[in-house]
């Protein structure tokens, strides 16, 4: 039995990611109904809001499902303390130290899971006790590694060292993409923004609508003397590159970022002023379909390409 | 068939990069030999040493060999003249118009294929006549796309648009690498610092020690005003990166740049003061081999790969 199916009690090894203001209960609930495991992002919630959705997404699924705890957002310590106390069985926590909370979480009876981007995070989080990695690559949206290791260097790299299931997030979009993963060495993919363009995320429709036009090269990595974040080629986005281009500090960075500009963009849908997270893979989205059409086509396409594959051998 | 070694008329659609200052007959001969397809790094050589190589090249191997050649380099169109002239069936071009030596090489019967980035220049090739794109990702060493996207999101891009074989470049350096960038749509791959690291590379032998020595984080893309170009992170590239972050002008950087810096790294071995161009799969390359066991190594991991793929239909 696949690994990741085997950790998290569900049918395909496909997990969706715990985006700011895209991944609501909706999306976690549906993506959980379909055989997936759903994740809520509670780094754009508040400790109320959080409680909310973990409540809402129990009554719309009996799956598992999980939360995703960005380690370094203002609230962590107090969505963590909510996950136990909600009973949520998994958590994803990225953007941060995992040794803090790992083996508290464990003590619990709590699954984690924790994003990395090199070798030696992933070594810090195995020794936290992690029960698995997500080694997510350079094309992915939003906050990313300054290696900038991709998926395709990634995923072999962490997978030679890794005592625990790999998960492949950054790129991956589709089947193919699944297989290619799975071909690396990974047990299992991190899908994100493929379901950004779903009906049931909470992304506002301009945002969803951006991500279905948009084609290759319109996303970029920028400002990595704050932290390096995937945007859209929007204004703000053509405002912020130019001072980071032309050597802007940390602090000049920070100050035109200023606050709440994801939500602006991502929940509010201003696509000029806000800040549009979202990976390269959003050039080859074309559709926006609900979360379980998206992971039946994926599945579809992954054991098509599969079949297709056994005519390649040498 | 697989269209890649129809058109070549190969035994693995394997492409060995004909990268400046390691890809010279030696490796040339010794890849098509093994049966992929050699090609001779002709950015690196001057008219009379290319000659030379050519000739040398099809004393050692009478299996089908190139030259790339870089468009934008000063000896580009001697260079096509030589190919023409001594005989050679095949030209890969790169870093330049396709439009401009594609119709003239076609009406030589040689074949052509033409190194990309994005979706524009895929079509501008095709428009040129090119026989097969070489889909480049951002992970890949040296000259590298303005637009960033890697191989894992690119291949499946340029793949829906193409009428020609797509033969995937960037982060492919062993036999699951080549599995993934065949699920992801690619006919064939090129591979390049793999070979590198190969006895028949003409690189210094300092600079192949170094790209098995180095790990994951290693290389960085760097000198996007004048042309991204991904390096080790030596001693010259730290210079030079900290002034492109401190929004250093394309001069200034050409001006610490200097010339014959690839040739001093590469090829006299000179660690600290050289350009080391390398794809980020140097982070998994462990041993220098001779390139017909690079090649027997991954062929072998692509089957095994794909046998054991079979397993994880879901």
């Amino acid at each position: 039995m696949n690994s990741i199916c085997n950790l998290f009690n569900i049918k395909y090894p496909i997990i969706q990611g715990g985006m700011i203001w895209c991944s609501g209960w909706e999306l976690a609930a549906a993506v959980s109904n379909a055989g997936g495991l759903g994740l809520i992002g509670s780094g754009s919630m508040n400790p109320e809001v959080l409680v909310e959705h973990i409540r809402k997404c129990k009554k719309a699924t009996d799956k598992p499902f999980g939360v995703n705890i960005p380690l370094l957002y203002p609230h962590a310590e107090e969505h963590i303390k909510i996950v136990e106390k909600e009973g949520v069985g998994i958590v994803f926590t990225s953007a941060g130290n995992p040794a803090k909370y790992t083996p508290w979480l464990k003590e619990k009876g709590i699954k984690v899971a924790h994003v990395i981007a090199n070798k030696k995070f992933s070594k810090k989080a195995m020794d936290a006790g992690v029960d698995a990695l997500v080694a997510e690559g350079f094309e992915a949206g939003g906050h990313n590694g300054y290696e900038e290791t991709t998926t395709m260097v990634m995923i072999p790299m962490i997978k030679s060292m890794a005592t625990v299931p790999v998960i492949a997030a950054g790129g991956i979009g589709s089947g193919s993409a699944m297989v290619a993963a799975m071909s690396l060495g990974a047990d299992g993919v991190q899908i994100g923004s493929r379901f950004v363009a779903s009906t049931e995320s909470s992304a506002h429709n301009n945002f969803k609508k951006t991500v279905v036009a948009i084609g290759d090269g319109e996303t970029y990595l920028t400002m990595k003397r704050v932290v390096p974040v995937r945007l859209v080629k929007n204004e703000f986005f053509n405002r912020v590159h130019q001072v980071a281009m032309d050597g802007g500090s940390k602090e000049e960075l920070s100050a035109i970022l200023g606050r709440g500009r994801a939500k602006l963009g991502m929940f509010t849908g201003d696509l000029i002023e806000g800040e549009l997270e979202i990976g390269q893979v959003a050039g080859s989205i074309t559709s926006i379909k609900s979360a379980a059409e998206i992971i039946e086509e994926i599945i579809q396409e992954y054991n098509d390409r599969l079949d297709d594959l056994k005519k390649h051998r040498f």
